[in-house]
């Protein structure tokens, strides 16, 4: 395996022609890995195949075909995982570490896989919100829709997760619909082309769709364009180096960034020792120095709390790691945390560490000497070629240092800052410049809400940690992917994850103006004041095979009469005085009189479009966005319009969901109700 | 009038010692103004007053609060608003343009604000998309909430619209909770500083939520910092420049820009001469040039129409124009075009049509020859002293031309460009760079789809033209409150506007996990499994002075027989299969036989939770959200939980609206139902 580590590139493997290049080592022991090397490789030729091919391919895919697939990704990864984990090791990362990456990766793909299919359309396009009327007679409207961008998703992720952090980017990118290409970091970049392999293996991928660069690529901006994004993981450094090319700045591409940040996690007054509150904030925050040995953007680098539990915390987290943390080579058994994932990493954590150390910080919680550790074969010495660390806190008696807001020790490093009012937490959350995440804990809703008013808007995420939640939280440093992950300012301004909206950050939005027979067409979502088709067969009697948007039906009429109120009124139990109190409800601001109960109003118009008979309709599932507009007397006529507003035929039932568009009218044409009715409908009429 | 303008600061206004500074002059006739100077004035000063000050005040408001203010803005605005209308006149607006430009801003503040009141809750804190659980158990849940950025929001304006381009800023930052700083162009500022003169004195501002800075300012964006956001609109270069400011370069202030660029709108293949598009289109061509004399940031500067009707769609250009275009001093009778901004504006827009020309370009329609215009007085001669321009059409035989993709002559001009496939006419609005807007005349539902396909991720707008909305359409070149307005690329890649999107934008997106309790004292949101009250008084005879989040009533309960379902199947008509007949039932996947009709159930239901006798609840107005999860059998016994869920009292009306989050259970505690039951119940108990 020590040839150079190939790259993926228009649908082939790609080696360079010369064998040298960069070595990469075993992060406990120092052999090397492989070596890296982009010597000839043509970037622009790859970033045109995306945009081509790429493009064409997941092009023809609906938002649910593309969700399949990445199930189809996950469980092909899934299968070939213990091959990722073997290679983790290499990378300094314990079975633990290795599960965040490569099981966390795939849960991902999972997770995004249910997610759209659930929450997207079944089509290419995204409707954002609802029809805004820009015209009195209707014939004018606008709607806001979601386009994919037209070209390459660039990942450029940093070496700590080299599975979960490509992952994480390449699923809401390629169900937007737009193809990926990966540029893993150096140190790590062999788990990532593993992954890569198992991908392009599984023969799953659409032509295109991932491509991936192992090696450095400095002139990759040269060749972005409008219509490309970069998501860049790492230093707040270079991604200040990178936003400032010409294509960012001027040349329309999105460039968003996630990096490395001074997070913060604050015990609160109340989470005095002997608190479960005290307790889970320890726990955290020794998981949080030592898994992936601290090598997380999110990782807690300011521990803020009450200047009178200062000494009890260093003493619980001194205790906590004596008891739990054991430094050595991923392989060995009983090893909880491995080493940094290269020497020269190693050495620039301890070079923070003395800057921290020179303006101030006193450590409290180990030290930056070479440590003894467990190598593979159980042996417990030295390691002098391999990349470890204890976990280290330093204390810094003034907390408005400027050093310990802004250098960060990128390892199992953390600081300990004091606080006397909960505003002076705030402000210290605050001058962080802008995090990933902070978390608090207290049981005390009111200082949740005061630290809240005064961090939220500095914060990617908030954890909230308490009795409550204690066990069951996922913690501090964990990205979710049905949450979002980035935050302001240092953090690097982006958002990734949180569900479909990283799907969005890959398109377009762009307001559309129209008529409703246009928007129609457009969005394949039915308007009102588009052409509906009234004639014919029943649309209950259409399978999603025959069914088409705007299929109506326009319901005979039927009376309400005051009996009908009470008969409804007792058969349900509802005698609200509305429906039974003539003067009564006559006072009521809304009501002329006596009411129809708005319950039965909506269980006659099914009673008036229902279709009986067995057939393709098989369940009306729900209803939603149901508005009662003008009240039912006794004497009004009612009638119901029901039109079919949008199909989503699933990819793996025999069915799909029809989303109906109902209107109840009385005898003046005034609007009654309009909601809009959900239901199941078969693909294929039953045979007979 | 020819005093120094003064600026609006710190809650006074402040002029500066010295007495000199940049002439202002009239579009039409050359006289001055007025002069603006900020010599002396201290920004840093003003910018931490917004941020002390003005955040403080409007922070004490709740969304309705500031929206009921927005609304009182307006009103004062339009008292006023003769006052604005002269002054327009003198930046050469006509009365239709200054329309656009002070009843379109004072537009603005009334759509945001009853826009705010509809969609925003009335409270501080915006809550995004669903509970996103994170554990089996229902301890640990997240959700996505929105909190005003803490600084000042920044306006840094173009001179065309000095009244809406302000107010379309103002009202979303105002909404989020921010205080603003505007900063006029120097040659429309008087126009600015006329209505936020109107706006302090009307004695509505809350203090320190907006300030005026007239006049230049060079080191603005060193005072700048996290929290910030700022709000461009002007040239493309101008960006650029700003944008490179550490302070948004690696600060985390917030720039978002709306540029200039090169728009484009396309003739459909089927507009042909004749057509009622190929007329819309004419008209809508000709307006844009000619209103604010093409002065407008979305104005038409690429007209893309196939080969075949190039020569008709010149002779209708210019007919039209001799028809319609009168040009001259805005104040005298019968003009419909005035002058540029400026002397200067004129001489550029003169200098690109030059470059243009030397591109290849020929003018087909007008010049830039002085023209002849009729002056305030009636006559009609030269105007050496004023900044006109006749409307003036080139066209490129070659439509590849970089020239007519990049150079905006930002004044009265367009380019004609011809295609002969839809897919060419795609590929040259690409050629933009990024556009706010194009437009499509065609009522070809699939060239419309082609079109779409092709180019929308390259727009932030696009405007669908046919017979259908051409009457009713608001035209290419309006920006409206509910639609988004900006787009990507060399457009600014930024959005303001589109109703609550806007507001948004000026608020920090911050994922929270925690326990359903501290969730709900956040937001503000009961969540499921927080506390509920469920003793005591019936929630429904609570007013919403005494109504809490969490009130509960948990119901009786209720067997359902078949009898039940048949009275109800006869009742309603609603006799589906599912409810009738046993063996049909069973067929069907997802009943295991006769089940209750769902509207029965919620019927029953809201019998089961109502408290029928005259009080505080209103009415039913609607329900959201309604799932039928788990079916229900003859003799299957249900009950249904009710728990207020948030409360909404309106600012204007002696009542709120209240969601109530109600769940309906059966006998093996599984959920039958889930849903939101929307009501308005009174502030206040009536008196006996």
């Amino acid at each position: 395996m020590t040839d150079i580590l190939p790259s993926y590139i228009g649908g082939s493997w790609w080696t360079p022609a010369a064998a040298d290049g960069t070595d990469v080592r075993d992060a406990s022991t120092g052999e090397i890995v492989t070596r890296v090397s982009t010597d000839g490789l043509d970037l622009a030729e790859a970033l045109e195949y995306g945009r081509a091919v790429g493009q064409a391919s997941i092009g023809a895919l609906t938002f649910h075909e593309r969700a399949v697939l990445l199930k189809k990704f996950a469980l092909a990864l899934t299968e070939r995982k213990d091959e990722l984990y073997a290679l983790s090791a290499r990378t300094g990362a314990t079975t633990a570490d290795s599960w965040v990456d490569i099981d966390g990766g795939i849960g991902v793909l999972f997770s995004y896989s249910g997610k759209a299919r659930r929450e997207l359309p079944n089509t290419r396009v995204y409707v954002d919100g609802p029809v805004e009327p820009l015209s009195k007679d209707g014939s004018f409207l606008g709607r806001h829709i979601y386009t994919r961008l037209p070209g390459v998703a660039v990942q450029i992720n940093a070496f700590n997760f080299p599975v979960w952090g490509s992952l994480e980017k390449f699923a809401p990118a390629f169900l937007a619909g737009m193809p990926t290409l990966v540029k893993p970091a150096t140190p790590t970049g062999y788990l990532a082309e593993a992954f890569v392999r198992i991908l392009v293996e599984s023969g799953l991928l659409p032509e295109g769709s991932l491509q991936l660069v192992s090696g450095s690529v400095p002139t990759l901006f040269d060749h972005l364009r409008l219509g490309d994004i970069v998501g860049f993981t790492g230093s707040a450094s270079t991604a200040e180096k990178l936003r400032q090319h010409d294509c960012v700045q001027t040349g329309g591409v999105r460039f968003t960034s996630e990096t490395d940040s001074i997070n913060a996690s604050i015990l609160g007054p109340d989470a005095v020792a002997g608190t479960p509150e005290f307790d889970a904030y320890v726990r955290q925050l020794v998981t949080e120095m030592t898994s992936k040995a601290g090598q997380k953007c999110t990782a807690i680098r300011r521990a803020i709390v009450p200047a009178a539990s200062v000494d009890s915390l260093i003493e619980a987290v001194q205790a906590r790691i004596t008891e739990r943390v054991v430094v050595g080579d991923p392989r060995a058994e009983g090893v909880t945390m491995g080493p940094l994932a290269s020497i020269a990493q190693r050495d620039d954590v301890v070079a923070q560490v003395d800057r921290l150390k020179a303006a101030g910080g006193q450590v409290v919680v180990g030290s930056t000497d070479a440590p003894a550790v467990t190598h593979a074969d159980g042996s417990v010495g030295a390691a002098p070629d391999g990349a470890f660390l204890m976990p280290l806190m330093l204390r810094f008696a003034d907390a408005s240092t400027d050093a310990v807001h802004e250098i960060e020790a990128f390892g199992p490093v953390t600081s300990l800052l004091s606080y006397d009012t909960v505003a002076e937490a705030s402000a210290l959350v605050a001058r962080g410049g802008g995090s990933l995440v902070t978390s608090i804990a207290t049981h005390d809703p009111a200082t949740a809400l005061e630290l809240m008013s005064g961090i939220s808007a500095y914060n990617g995420r908030v954890l909230l940690l308490d009795r409550d939640d204690a066990r069951s939280s996922t913690g501090h440093g964990s990205a979710l992917p049905n949450l979002v992950h980035g935050g302001p300012g240092r953090a690097g301004g982006g958002e990734e994850l949180g569900g479909i909206r990283a799907v969005l950050h890959h398109m377009q939005r762009t307001a559309v103006q129209g008529s409703p027979q246009m928007l129609t067409a457009l969005t394949g979502v039915w308007h009102a004041g588009a052409t509906a088709n009234g004639g014919g067969q029943h649309p209950f009697r259409k399978s999603l095979a025959e069914l088409r948007i705007g299929d109506q039906i326009v319901s005979a009429t039927r009376a309400v009469t005051l009996d009908d109120i009470e008969t409804f009124a007792h058969f349900t139990g509802d005698t609200f005085y509305a429906h039974m109190d003539e003067d009564a409800a006559a006072a009521n601001p809304f009501f002329p009189g006596r009411v129809a109960h708005g319950y039965l109003l909506v269980s006659w118009a099914a009673g008036l479009f229902v279709d009986p008979e067995p057939g393709p309709v098989l369940a009306n599932y729900g209803l939603e966005n149901l508005r009662f507009i003008t009240p039912v007397s006794p004497d009004d006529v009612i009638r119901v319009t029901l039109t079919a507003k949008q199909i989503t035929p699933r990819e793996t039932d025999e069915y799909g969901e029809v989303r109906w568009d109902a209107v109840i009218h009385n005898q003046h044409d005034e609007i009654v109700a309009t909601y809009d009715v959900l239901t199941l409908v078969a693909k294929e009429l039953a045979s007979a």
